[in-house]
């Protein structure tokens, strides 16, 4: 198989991806990406985005196009998502991810988004990453579920043979016999694909793991792995969530999470009057 | 999640796929389906074609646009490709299927193929799914390599939810730990979506095993197993195959098969004058 | 890795492994090995080795030392089981098929035993290989299911090694993402043991599937891809087994899959007076 | 199936399983079990001993019963690995790691060793379980490569239900189709286990990874997810190893993560006279 080469090119030598002035993924100092699975009303997206934000996470999620597996679950909001998320993300002064399904969505979605997400059931919708490629916005690509590591790299390679070198890889748990867990969360490829690539990598604890219990463990294994960050499902009301609640952690969970990993937000004069 | 309810609604009742008058898939009699990987050349797609209809095959394949893990790999002819393919299928008189890759593709490739074909990495393209569920053409919809049987099925229900039900469901094989076979080719769970929903079921040895020697050895067992064809990768020179030549059988391993399988073409009167 | 050199000694050239006079396995004509998952009372064994010696298959299984997950699992009937199976295999002139654990049980149970199985879970326990290859009887070796084609010929190695070359190899499925199925039947993997060995090769398709539903068309999937026999498990009463029984066939199951196979005993003048 | 009663009864409590007066396993404070794959020389266990020692492990491990895929790979060096491993442990001042791998075996290797270690390929060695079950020793069960949670648990309660509740669960990777690293390291799977038992809980990342480079990154992964400890291999040079160097640290390379871990010992006053 041809080898990738652009995104090989400098093998070790992480290059950040500039997401604003101010805010990169992969400049040394891990990024946590948070938010809810999917965007579902108003109050939901404000009140999840100023939780993100009060934890000192640096990016918000939110699905407004959501791929799921039967045709009868809940879909996403679409474009009404796409808004709310926006709002939300200006509320709070954090940029947006979200996932683009389909080459004709994507200015749709670029309209409104940061960071154009690419879902792991779409890792190799090679239509996909190559009108990626041409647009210059940042891509995250997530591993699929049945990918191998030499697989990811080529997907990349798709976005970044177009010019567009803004990608950071996003390992999200792979199939496996092992069903405790939804997914295997598989560090080690995702440190290897650092090794290999001067792109950015992060982990997805919350789709790998499937359990709330199980993400915070995962989350603080992903950042001493030395990856660049973490992106984590947070509900304001994970048990009233319209997809994957069981894997939401609460807005509790994530400052002690990030207080855990030394990522909080320092409590300055300013906050004690 | 939610259950298929449309592609379960009479399990294990198989409906036929009317392709043409006098073809059916899933009418009780195994189909062959066979024929390139890719379509290369005018002289390779005719000599394939014809070769392919000489052994009692009944539908010619061929990819078109071709999904490659590398962007630096032959992605086949496109356009061009669609019109040679058709040409050798109305030479040969054999209805041609090929694969489509993305919705903005859909018309261009249902102009020319008699069966739209989804392909592994694309089984939960869900927009391409829901698009086809548009069009009212066959569709034979492999499943992916990391995707369980709920998700094929779901997959499935995501074009007929549309109202189209003329879905073949092709295995292909799964990711797993062997390494000696490309995928391993998993016929249990085939029968399963034969018994569980109305759709006719058929195997892809040649892409699952990735090795030719093993090719006639599991297209038997998919028949046996009772599946409704088989989809076999043929090229007139598997040595200089553009793609994949080393799972390719030649003309005449064809042959033999077909003879093995009962499925020869039976010397008739017109043969010997 | 050193590679299998006794096994590999004449790829393809499956030489039979001799159970007793008139009765081989691997010399052109399948072998059908059945009986029930445990032996569990001397009716139960009685009955099912005059169903199963009826319906045509050539040796009887039956465990009495069972390998299970749990300790608190019904473990068999120990060396009164082996005592009931030798005396049903007696009664019904069927070589019997059975278990060994652990070095310490080899003597024991070879007393009873036509045929010694070495478990999936043991495939790779190293000591009992090549404890067993100091016997002079067949071995069936149960492929682990975790383990790969180059492990599994390389434990048949083990015992060929200390010269004792009367080994069968058993496909039992290995682990795969798929739960539909208890594990996932590798054909393919168990045809490549034929080409690349001397052994006989043969699947348990009972165990791979755990769906009595799935069991009879993998058994003549199995058989139309060129191995040399099938292990099925049979229960006079499967609502009843001790162990295992969603998996295991009735009698009449077996006579129905027996004949579908054309394996069936004649029906000789014998039957018509 | 019949869950397990003893090692589940207290979730979530890691109780301690004491070496030796001040060593303990699961008190809170992580361990290090670092040394050699395979015993091979005086010189080369001792070099290995001391390196661990200086750098701050706790235990040193070194295999003298080799389970080796081939029987013509290095087997180890049997009894007098044994004990050129308890010398360099005493040397040291080290308790001692090695595997026992039948239960013919059991009281050579307990007459050397201070933990008996069940290797990945014996997890379910039902007979072994239970006879280290009836000693008092300290047993390090490794999961099997193709094993679940549930079966890795039951393994356990194998030895428990014997009297001994000595048992360190030990995570080594998994089988997956990612063939990048040998098996897939599943953390996860290692914070459930803690989760679920009061046993104390280790990962050996240098057989999961099978590549030096990866090992250091993913034992502070191991680290920072909560377990109680990385087993780590280190010998004095990798390039000359008789098993498995590419995945072996150097002495230099296991001092570097030791000091990133906070591990290393502390260079007090005490050390310069």
């Amino acid at each position: 198989m041809a080898r990738p080469l652009r995104v090989t090119a400098e093998p070790g030598r992480t290059r950040p991806v500039m997401i604003r002035p101010g805010l990169a993924v992969g400049d040394g100092s891990p990024v946590v990406i948070a938010g809810p699975c999917s965007v579902e009303t108003p109050e939901q997206i404000r009140t999840a985005a100023q939780a993100v934000r009060r934890a000192g996470a640096r990016l918000l999620r939110g699905g407004a196009f959501k791929p799921r597996t039967s045709p009868y679950s809940f879909q996403g909001l679409g474009e009404e998502g796409l808004r709310l998320l926006s709002w939300a993300g200006q509320l709070t002064g954090l940029p947006v991810v979200t996932e683009v399904m389909d080459t004709a969505e994507i200015d749709l979605v670029a309209r409104y988004a940061d960071v154009l997400q690419v879902g792991a059931r779409n890792m190799q919708n090679f239509r996909l990453l190559t009108a990626l490629g041409e647009t210059g916005k940042p891509v995250l690509l997530k591993r699929g579920p049945g990918a191998t590591l030499e697989e990811w790299l080529n997907a990349a390679e798709y976005v970044a043979n177009r010019g567009n070198e803004r990608i950071i890889l996003c390992e999200r748990g792979i199939r496996t016999f092992e069903t405790y867990t939804r997914y295997t969360l598989d560090l080690a490829t995702a440190v290897a694909a650092k090794q290999l690539t001067h792109l950015p990598v992060i982990a997805d604890p919350s789709h790998a793991c499937g359990r709330r219990e199980l993400v915070p463990a995962m989350a603080l294994a992903a950042l001493a792995a030395g990856l660049d960050g973490v992106m984590l499902e947070v509900h304001p009301d994970p048990a009233r969530a319209m997809s994957d609640g069981q894997q939401a952690l609460t807005p509790a969970d994530l400052e002690r999470l990030m207080a855990t990993a030394g990522l909080a937000p320092e409590t300055k004069a300013a906050d004690s009057p």
